[in-house]
């Protein structure tokens, strides 16, 4: 084993770099065989959300996700592969994980035979030319590998990757009419036309019998994306038609356009397999060839397959757990949900894209991006600063990149480039909580620089001027003003927090004082919070069941039940609003239970018990809440509740968008029995574990190792809790006490102890 | 004189290493006095179509040309000023002079006093809100210089450039509130859905009180364009707000977005004027700052001012006439217009962005673009060759580096990019011609190479495969058929003579062969050329006065009559196809007297006679085409007719869009009695001189003279012709004549001697 590690080190020295260290406790065994890539990436019905996962070939944080798309212009799942479809139109390298909107896709291929149907371009479906129909029950998929057979061509296709390459393997029958294509086409659904998805220009250059290059240039959901690429192929082109539009050229070298395939002719007869390896940059053709070369070079498909294996083993195998077999695929696929992203967009020589669309050089030689902060602040990031603090730093780094050029911190961040999706300045709390946690790698007068700047520099969605002229946004000039008054009182705490801790006292204080502006949304007649306008009147006809969706309606994504319980960062404020703690909790027993419906429900919000909807990311910290008010044992029952039923191990495990991690990360704390109400209050919640064990080799070399005796599915209850072997008596515990190496030892049983978890001292 | 160009070298070095050269003759007198750059701005009425060109500063082949906009959305002029508008909407910073599509419109900034009148950006006419009246009554321009009254605001603003930078001066009133609004939305029409026009992202940034940058990213006529500035301001931004759509910042230090303009507040109470100056790039931040620097630096608004005028008057003085004042300004402003383009979009350090989107460097520090080739090739670039041979080496060389990365020469080039615009490959005759003429600095093995794979790489409006297979366009497979067969063939015959000169023989026949495919849309019982389909069938209702368009018919903004001429490579060839000299004279006759028009005509054909357009290029040769035939007087009386009739000194001084330079390059070749018919032949065939004199002073150091005794409006035919003092009776004379140094001296009169000009001895 270390061996293996060793030799992965001359490929990778960036990734192994982490590995030395973690790797001082001994290696686990294979936990990628309860990797389920499948889970996630279908909705059981139409009522219901699919993960948006894909099922495809990815390393940890890797630039390549080389997946099949089973949709043409892939809209919904987002990953462009829905489980319940017939047919593959193409394996695409690059995909998104888990997120409610789509994008990528590049670079796609499609192995077939025979006379190809229609000509590609022709049609607005382009891929019907060449799609197959395909079988579950002759597709399968581990870490860094998937394989599927092709009906319709008799075609056995397998994918593996590298970091910036995919490495295809296709076993055509014997034939004289095998052909590979390359679509540069294959995007987003091109009429959605609030992306404005569009293909700005694309080449494909054939180079010799075995090499052929090219590289699309397109607007989507992130602006501007650049792809190169370099393929390389095992056996020659015979002949080959390149398309641009309708317009077909025989056995041309070049082709440039808007809409560039390639069909590439092979004769199969020898028997061989096809071997296409697939080097991918978002620099530069020269960076795509240099990727290729670095990453894969003469290895083999399998060689590349068992490197793949080994370096999700590396990744996932600093905590072990004992559960059920259920348990342990839902946890190791979610932590390889919760590490298929951020994605390292830099060339391996560390170039990559700024925002000002300039090529700039990482000197730690990555560069991150997919920051879906509105879900991954809640968890995710707090997973990787536990799991890998290492990455946290790095990602920490590419975001501060976006303020340099861009002059605030990323909302939502997809190729490097600002979107602008959901809410709020999230990446404030990742940064402050990773600082508070005392991660290397940070640069923390830079970090505080970034985080002061992009709260106060006024946006999109983040208008500063209003929110000091106003101390709340009024929904008549910034519309989902409930949810961004809730949420910038939060990232204000979180900058004060930090300034605190720098001496930064002026800061502190004006922060503070901002992150108590939530107060004054809320509207005491109905015990809730809701909108006003700029003369500080309600808005009329609330009704806390109306959805929100992204504008037009003072909620994101949610209803005013839903928002009530967004004040992570004053949750005793919160209960003074709401009268005390009975008066708190009588309406948490009310938000848990009420069932009724509005007519329009937001299309993110699924999962439901009563108004809570795990689905989507607004819920997530709810069941917690009950810590703070002497209810645990409420906690507990909830938390056990959606552990149990609202995720398991099949193609529909989650019962939202996986949203980039973040709703494996839920899973995974919670598994564990505790998650962090507030991100960046170095602490957590104890809910209800459901893992009898799990061990934490920390990257300190410490560890941390949680027990949970006599768990069981109707043994939820906490019965008593043991910290490094004395009874231990809060709801919570700290990140340090974790990070100081210790035993947490839970008792579970059937029934609450109301006596336990009754010490608030620090739950302020 | 001599001293200050030892000066200007510090300043522009590139720029002066021809000009050591050229001025070892004595400089002539102010010769920038004769340009007006006002000609060619508008269109006397409906029916008539403006030239295009624009009035604002700019350097001769330079990046930058800032110049009003009197269109909020430009499209039509192209060059976004209309000289019967009466409003200026603001300054941008580049533009294109005399073409019939529009794009580039960077940077717009507008002086404004007082309250705005409405947020910009609310509108989709951004500009509204700060247009201004302006007279022009108060308005003046010259080469490098432009000034107006803002009649609205009691602004006198003025504008010079370098080559990589706008210079402003703008005198408000005495007032605090005086504002400069930097708009980059201003763009073109983005309603005119065939260019997809779309700003993709934008910044405005101010990094202290006297330093504003920014960038665009945008996709428009060019694919894909990025714009880079770094502003300075002479009085300091008191206040600013920005603008990001409809939503305006205060005082903020940065914007992001598609709809992002600036308002930066002055108190110009002190009397002083506010100078701005401007760097571009098409590269990055740093490039534009670096681009400032270099050219501007502390320099004041009449030292660049009068550096411009100097480098213009550099460009100018090898060339010198004696004709009346109008001739002199058609003459050298038609000059102006030659030289404004192609530009070189190239940093000071020589980094460009090349056609794959990656950033490269020239080690010549040009790169330049702006090749409408489709109009230039005809006249425009053998002007270059004759007067400006360096700087043609040098556009061939940008030419070849789109071949390199891109697979085939330039269409049409924009911002370095092809939008392949009109038909034909006419970087072949441009470059094949050079290598002819043995112009230095080319690569004539890479120049082979990338004119043949221009010639055999099939792309959009050339697919070589149905060539190959059918001998001529099909139209059902090729629309534009018979315009796209005619060019091509002349296009192949370029190619063949190159390969017969490099000594590649089966090149030489493979090509000359392929010359010869015109023959085979000849339609003997019309006369003309005409469509075929791909069964050879003509196709019906054969209209010779149908225009076509762009798509959609056989002839390109032209019709079977225009077309019918166009075989330059082999007139010998199209004359016996009309039953020899007889039929050939006759028919030209008719070509010049038939007035009838079909019921639509093309908007690009204007300045008719019969059915000569002289406004658009498919007529351009076709007068002097007599000249084959020994009718030399015809050719006389329709050249001068021309040269008197369609070309004046007003703002609407020319009959068509001026077309980057080749409707000046018409004038200035013919003014001096000749023209080349076939651009690559090294030939140019004699018409009517206009001029008294004109002498060349030779980038070889030679001088080449021509004079026309007793010339006048009514003295249009030759008499008589001496070449360096010897009787002269062809009717052509050879480049190498020219290039030796020579006199060439014309008599005129008022009747034709029909006895010269029948010596057709090498006219093959």
């Amino acid at each position: 084993m270390k061996k293996r590690y060793v030799m992965l080190c001359t490929l990778a020295t960036v990734l192994c770099l982490g590995a030395h260290a973690q790797n001082t406790e001994p290696a686990s065994s294979d936990l990628t065989r309860y990797v389920n890539p499948f889970i996630g990436t279908g909705a059981i019905d139409a009522s219901s959300l699919s993960g948006s996962n894909f099922p495809g070939a990815t390393l940890p944080f890797g630039f390549v996700q080389l997946s099949p798309d089973t949709e043409d212009g892939p809209d919904n799942p987002a990953s462009g592969y829905d489980y319940n479809d017939k047919t593959i139109v193409g394996f695409s390298h690059t995909h998104l994980s888990g997120t409610g909107v789509s994008d990528l896709f590049d670079v796609m291929l499609m192995p077939t035979t025979g006379k190809i149907q229609s000509v590609p371009g022709k049609a607005e479906t382009p891929g019907s030319g060449y799609r197959s129909r395909f079988s579950h029950d002759q597709e399968s998929a581990e870490v860094g590998y998937y394989q599927v057979k092709l009906l319709d061509y008799d075609i056995n296709a397998e994918l593996t990757a590298t970091e910036h390459a995919g490495y295809h393997r296709y076993r055509f029958p014997k034939t004289d009419q095998a052909h590979i294509v390359i679509d540069l086409n294959h995007t987003l659904n091109k009429k959605r036309p609030y992306w404005s998805c569009k293909v700005i220009d694309a080449e494909i250059r054939q180079i010799d019998p075995y090499t052929v290059e090219g590289y699309r240039v397109l607007t989507g959901w992130a602006q501007l994306r650049k792809v190169y690429f370099y393929a390389t192929f095992s056996e020659p082109i015979i002949s080959s038609e390149l398309f641009n539009g309708g317009s077909m050229y025989a056995n041309e070298k070049i082709v440039n356009g808007t809409n560039v395939r390639a069909v590439l002719n092979f004769n199969t007869g020898n028997g061989k397999p096809v071997l296409v390896r697939v080097g991918l940059s978002e620099v530069s053709p020269s960076g795509a060839k240099a990727n290729l070369e670095a990453e894969v070079g003469q290895k083999s498909f399998d060689q590349i397959r068992q490197e793949a294996k080994a370096k999700w083993q590396e990744q996932l195998s600093n905590i072990t757990i004992e559960g059920t077999k259920e348990q342990k695929e839902i946890f190791y696929t979610g932590l390889y949900h919760a590490y298929t992203q951020p994605n390292n967009l830099a060339d391996v020589n560390g170039d990559y894209m700024a925002t000002d669309y300039t090529i700039k050089n990482a000197p730690d030689k990555t560069h991150y991006s997919t920051f879906s902060l509105w879900d991954t602040y809640r968890a995710a990031h707090p997973l990787y600063t536990l799991l890998k603090p290492k990455k946290d730093a790095a990602f920490i780094r590419s975001m501060i990149r976006q303020y340099e050029t861009f002059g605030y911190l990323p909302i939502w961040q997809l190729w490097g480039e600002e979107n602008y999706c959901m809410i709020g300045n999230h990446a404030i709390p990742v940064i402050v909580d990773a600082i508070f946690k005392g991660i290397q790698g940070i640069d923390v007068e830079k970090a505080y620089e970034a985080v002061k700047q992009s709260s106060v520099t006024s946006h999109p969605g983040s208008p500063f001027n209003l929110w000091d002229q106003y101390h709340y946004m009024p929904e008549n000039k910034q519309s989902q003003s409930v949810s961004i008054t809730l949420e910038m009182a939060y990232d204000d705490w979180c900058v004060a927090m930090l300034a605190k801790k720098l001496g930064k006292d002026e800061d502190y204080q004006y922060f503070l004082n901002r992150s108590g502006y939530y107060k004054n949304l809320f509207n005491k007649n109905t015990g809730f919070f809701q909108a006003r306008d700029d003369k500080g009147n309600w808005l009329p006809d609330f009704n806390p069941l109306a959805y929100g969706g992204n504008g037009g309606n003072p909620f994101t994504e949610g209803n005013g039940w839903q928002y009530l319980w967004y004040v992570p960062q004053d949750v005793q404020g919160l209960i003074a609003l709401e009268g005390g703690k009975a008066g708190f909790s009588a309406k948490l027993d009310t938000f848990f239970t009420l069932k009724d419906l509005p007519k329009e429900v937001n299309g993110n919000a699924s999962g439901f018990i009563g108004q809570y909807a795990h689905g989507n990311e607004p819920s997530h910290h709810v069941t917690y809440l009950y810590d703070y008010v002497g209810q645990p044992w409420k906690t507990q029952y909830y938390v056990a509740k959606v552990l149990r039923e609202l995720y398991n191990n099949s193609f529909s495990g989650y019962s939202g968008n996986e949203d980039c991690g973040q709703m494996s990360s839920w899973y995974i704390f919670s598994a564990m029995g505790f998650y962090p109400v507030n991100p960046a209050s170095g602490k957590y919640e104890i809910g209800s574990p459901i893992l009898s064990s799990a061990t934490i080799r920390l990257d300190n070399g410490r560890v941390f190792k949680m027990t949970a005796k006599n768990v069981s599915e109707q043994n939820v209850y906490i019965q008593s809790v043991k910290l490094n072997g004395k009874s231990y008596n809060k709801p919570y515990i700290l990140h340090s006490d974790i990070e100081n190496g210790a035993t947490l030892e839970f008792v579970m049983g059937a029934k609450p102890n109301k006596k336990w978890g009754q010490d608030l001292t620090g739950l302020d």
